[in-house]
């Protein structure tokens, strides 16, 4: 099935202590398309201005992606991010924002990509994320991720939008400030009893936690020597995530946990190489050979105590 | 076989936003080892005051732990330690440390206990681990506990038991700051190439992982939505995984796993309440089940990928 992304194009520039890039293809819609593309069909909205390189529409084509829904702004320019790492890589620290042309987007979801199944409202302003929600028809499924920015900004669009979506996407922080608790249980549980019917918090280098009423799964995040530029790792989970789920026939608790999996491992890809230069190069044979280290990095066997 | 645990022996006096404790039972010696008693039997070596309660030494007795290698300085005062913890309880804020009789422990094992197998030296000056090593004859094992404190003041001598010990136990603070990188797997195999057979980092609330040589570990905290006082944790998940391999018939990488899994889930037993209230009467029950709930948060199946 159809997965649908709805979220920022971008170019971006992007040091870190391990080098850097200027113009280089981002936005979470970029990251997240591409990483969904390698399990299913999918298809994006977003809008880039007259200066975006034809060769990034290239490597969405080159993926399959329907660009279909890709508004181009002739006189406009393209979103822009500027910004580095130091040699904590943990933190993003933004030197410039340009909205550009991003900054009067009003998603217009082709007609044909109305019936998408699987849809991903990728970090964008909740405001748009709804107007997108009226748009398509019936999805099986929906997936929010936001950033702080908007739990600051726009607080009551965003728990509007949640209370429409089948699954929230947030890293630690965000949940923490988003549901005013430190202890992350704590703010899933509140999260679900707004309807969601699962939370996924990303803790970058520590994994992701995925929660429903009656589930919870922990997975590590594949430990790399070597982290080159941290940026789209979230996005490219997503995109993994909701790409393996609408691959899948049916969606159970052991799917979903396999598609953490999978958005682990994408993740785990995407930083190891600056814009989507390894993402989008990928082989099945690579995916699912980090799916199976992930598998041995937390497997054990049941602990039988005898009294001592 | 016999777990000979050294370490402070302290009493506490702790706040934290659910309650506060005085002149409760605390230091690492303490949590490990009632952490260990549960598993096989264990001894302690250490030294109190004059001042120090009876009631604390009979919690000892009552879990069978040998305290013949126990010294008591009859007009000395035992070691305190005061301290705070704020509604974020990852940060232990010290108000106040004194080191009383613990400042001129010179630690002797009891000649019986110098044949013990399995040797934790918790958290102490690293000269004192040293002698330690030089009293006890061929452990089958030994597991080195430190901090920060030891890693700034200490280096070379702390460098020096790690090339004389099994397995070395920090947190992920310690591991970067000893190995002077932010790189969790970098810090490891570092240690490692000491001759170190094994390094686990503690994460705290994001769990923890094991590091071989050609085997890597990664194991979730166990998921509280309440916890009243972090204090003790990493000696009550040390003392657990020494113990739980003691009364091992092999040690075989499935079983140091096995020992992981118990570690955390002690850990998360101590955290639940102040001082050593709830990890010194847990039943074997308890603790399996909450083994066997680790084995849920982290299963998945094998992840098959069909070319999308």
């Amino acid at each position: 099935m159809t997965v649908l992304v709805v979220g920022s194009l971008a170019l971006d520039n992007v040091r870190t202590p391990f080098g850097e890039v200027e113009s280089a293809l981002g936005g979470s819609c970029s990251y997240a398309s591409v990483s969904a593309s390698h399990f299913a069909p999918t298809a994006i909205v977003g809008v880039v201005g007259g200066d975006f390189p034809a060769g990034h529409l290239d490597l969405f084509r080159s993926r399959k992606i329907d660009t279909s829904g890709v508004e181009v702004v002739p006189d406009g320019k393209t979103f822009r991010w500027r910004g580095y790492y130091e040699y904590d890589m943990s933190q993003a620290h933004t030197l410039e924002t340009q909205l550009n042309a991003f900054a009067t987007f009003e998603p217009k979801i082709p007609e044909k990509l109305r019936e998408a199944d699987f849809v991903m409202l990728g970090n964008i302003d909740p405001e748009l994320q709804l107007e997108v929600l009226r748009q398509v028809r019936r999805p099986r499924l929906t997936l929010l991720d936001t950033m702080n920015y908007w739990i600051e900004g726009k607080r009551a669009e965003l728990m509007k939008v949640i209370e429409h979506c089948d699954i929230v996407l947030l890293n630690d922080a965000e949940a923490r400030m988003l549901c005013d608790t430190v202890n992350l249980q704590v703010a899933a549980r509140q999260l679900l009893t707004m309807g969601v019917k699962r939370v996924i918090i990303k803790k970058g280098e520590h994994g992701c936690l995925m929660f429903s009423a009656n589930t919870f799964f922990a997975a590590p995040a594949f430990p790399l020597e070597l982290v080159k530029d941290p940026t789209g790792a979230g996005d490219t989970f997503a995109g993994g995530f909701i790409g393996y789920l609408a691959a899948a026939p049916r969606l159970t608790e052991a799917v979903y946990r396999q598609a953490v999996v999978v958005g682990t491992a994408m993740a785990g890809f995407t930083v190891e190489d600056f814009s989507l230069q390894r993402l989008s190069a990928l082989t099945p044979g690579e995916i699912s050979g980090r799916c199976d280290k992930l598998l041995k990095h937390t497997k054990f066997n049941p602990v039988r105590l005898n009294k001592a």
